[in-house]
């Protein structure tokens, strides 16, 4: 700004479009950089890049450091007809008589609840959520529970608590925005690893974990978010025994585990963590809805009490009123019922979109069907000009999430998310057919700047 | 530790109980140090001093320095026969088919909510929050508002946003433990400045200002926290033009603007805001009650924008739930009914309370009667030793909130912060009777270590 005699302002948004462009890339604490020409889909060892797709803004800007957090993605302009944007439930298939009891016997109990500040959550939620966990496989007690306000507070106690400025902190590549956008604030430094047909590569972990010193790794394996491939058992194996022998801590997000698609799940990487190096991490926000702000954490006891200690700082603890609410669904087993029936509501919508999208599209495109959730992955194939294609979809009326959300660094333009949760199959297979049709048109074009007239 | 070739966990059991007995003191990022003799009242510029009282312990251990919280306070032990702590409402008085209508309106909303991921709050609630604050003679838009759950997050994510490590932030002394408890954990030195008659000590403020780069000053300007005390017009005009000299930020907190017992409460100082330099903090958990976990900010543009970011690395937003019934509490009117009825019954219970201890304790002692709020601020007189009056007291089955929470260094030992939210008048007189009694009989006593047989 200085040299050039312009505004602070201005130069920050120079650079922030050749960010967006792909141009440049900021490090943490380093400053920005020209990007490299190639950056491929090896993990980046010594120079791990920063979220791309998302505008990376200075958070904390009088510490004199970039912490850096992405900016809000905002929802398409202009009228989307068809919204397949992940991250929701359907809401119209949530069981309201037995809400609206429940909501009522909680009511009743206000006046004993009124004043309850449980920063861990209360006792009679941490004993349901510590009995729902056997049935992923795990055995704690209720004091092992510490209740948050989502899967998000939970990864941003546990960066709080664990990481230095400068830590490396490992994630997925693709992998979920909110993590990193938690490690990010507390200044970590991103190593990416990729993720293949059989989940994250533990081979690629293996050759991070010996250059240099990890603090963290983060993972997704019952649903990797967000291609939705589970991790194979001969990788959780190894993910157990790397966080064993280099003992660093495995944050497991098991976000979307109670909306398993398929017959069989394997159990929980906490199952097995007989070196108590796995903090497991769950949500109801996808049981029941995302608006009902609870989640959970369970960690070995030292650490457990420190998160317990910044949970304290963060804020005093959950609402009394929905605390009270799930409680009564897990005892009931309502939960229970309201799950199974969206497992076989969900199988069929991921069916209708996920056949329609297989028939039309053309060659060189990948349906990666999930485990579990509500949303699938999708590729475009390599003929197919992003760009065209996101825009001819937009024209089309078409809302859905980018997969630059989960990428560090570029690569993500190429991808969707698309949600199967919010439509019937019939409306799926109608939307997954047009998208099809329109990967097709997309590919018969030529990248805008190369177009005649 | 090694010196003594004792384990680790040892060393710091010892440090605790010379900490608990006021023999050492801990500093932000330095260490402990051996208490001064007569720390006083005064401002320690150079050398902040942290809470006593609490035990402080190292909560982000693994970062090389000490970020400290205090232990959470544990409730008495043994039968509590009258229970005083602070920071409750009676749970009885709410107005229970007023919340079970608007809870069942909520739930009738709730598949149109129910993925409603509002990091700021929805808008319909920061509408009602902005029109209730015309009451406080605050004039602002929704856009301005950002709805937390609780005060404490706002202080948590304003300590994240503005504290670097190392940052001094002054802090009204007796002054809210919470505060303190989010400015620490973000690394500040805090400096505590004096409370009298008038509130906050406006001339040892200009001297601090004067001395020392100050990044926050935090103050509860309508009734101080913990002594009630509403600070008087004079320093109120003296405080913002401070801030605006020396363009150090105030951090209004605002919680129990709601339940003043007064007749007449003072505007807020963000009413006189011209410069843009305060921010305001407020909560519903006064006026309805703390299990409900909503809270708000108004802050100038720049800094909400932060603030904003922050909230979305901290969790993704509230219960919408929660949101949707306050929202409907608030644009019915129940909720001002509700508060209004609330502060006649609390005056009354006030009344009650201080009369009796008034009438019966002995010369030196002090009932502070707060502006507002749910509890009074009582002082030992010097001829008592306060150990054995808290010995009395908990013998006799009384529960409270001590002095110890608000205070940064030693002196809170003579202070009781004494609830009269949840009790009737009847029952409040007798309690008020006999702790003065038992002050009495313990001004008769010497000190235990010169106690005779």
């Amino acid at each position: 700004a200085r040299a050039l005699g312009l505004g602070r302002n201005t130069v920050n948004l120079a650079y922030e479009g050749l960010a967006q462009l792909g141009w440049v890339t900021a490090h943490v604490g380093q400053g920005t950089f020209v990007s490299r020409p190639t950056p491929g889909s090896a993990p980046s060892d010594s120079e791990p890049t920063l979220p791309r797709g998302f505008v990376w803004e200075s958070l904390f800007s009088n510490r004199g450091h970039l912490g850096l957090v992405p900016r809000i993605p905002t929802p398409d302009r202009g009228e989307v007809r068809v919204d397949l944007r992940a991250g929701r439930v359907d809401g119209g298939a949530l069981p309201a008589d037995v809400l609206r009891r429940a909501a009522g016997r909680a009511l009743r109990e206000l006046p004993a609840v009124a004043n309850r500040l449980e920063p861990g959550g209360s006792r009679a939620l941490r004993v349901e959520i510590a009995r729902s966990l056997l049935a992923r496989g795990i055995a704690c007690d209720a004091e092992d529970v510490l209740v948050v306000h989502g899967a998000q507070q939970a990864l941003d106690l546990v960066a709080r608590t664990l990481i230095d400025p400068g830590d490396a902190v490992v994630v997925e590549q693709p992998g979920y925005f909110g993590a990193s956008l938690a490690f990010a604030a507390s200044q970590a430094s991103l190593v990416g690893v990729g993720v293949d047909a059989s989940g994250m590569r533990t081979d690629e972990l293996r050759r991070i974990l010996r250059a240099r010193r990890v603090k963290l790794v983060y993972t997704t394996p019952a649903v990797q978010c967000p291609t939705g491939v589970a991790l194979c058992e001969p990788r959780r194996r190894e993910l157990l025994e790397l966080a064993d022998t280099y003992q660093v801590p495995i944050l497991e997000d098991d976000y979307d585990c109670q909306l398993r698609l398929g017959t069989q799940a394997a159990p929980a990487l906490k199952t097995w963590d007989d070196a108590g190096q796995v903090v497991y991490v769950g949500t109801f926000s996808k049981a029941l809805f995302p608006g009902l702000r609870l989640g959970y954490v369970v960690a070995a006891p030292a650490l457990r009490r420190q998160l317990r200690l910044a949970r304290l700082v963060a804020d005093f603890g959950c609402s009394a009123l929905d605390e009270a609410l799930l409680v009564d669904l897990l005892r009931s087993g309502a939960l229970e019922r309201h799950v199974r029936r969206m497992r076989k509501l969900y199988a069929e919508r991921l069916e209708a979109l996920a056949s329609a999208l297989e028939a039309g599209l053309p060659e060189g495109s990948r349906v990666s069907r999930p485990a579990g959730g509500t949303a699938l992955w999708l590729t475009l194939p390599a003929q197919v000009d992003a760009a065209t294609f996101h825009r001819l979809a937009r024209e089309a009326g078409f809302a859905y999430t980018r997969g630059e959300e989960f990428f560090v660094g570029p690569g993500g333009e190429r991808h969707l998310y698309l949600s199967f949760a919010c439509h019937p199959p019939a409306e799926l297979a109608a939307a997954g057919d047009e998208l099809a049709r329109l990967v097709v048109r997309a590919a018969r074009r030529r990248p805008a700047p190369l177009q005649v007239s």
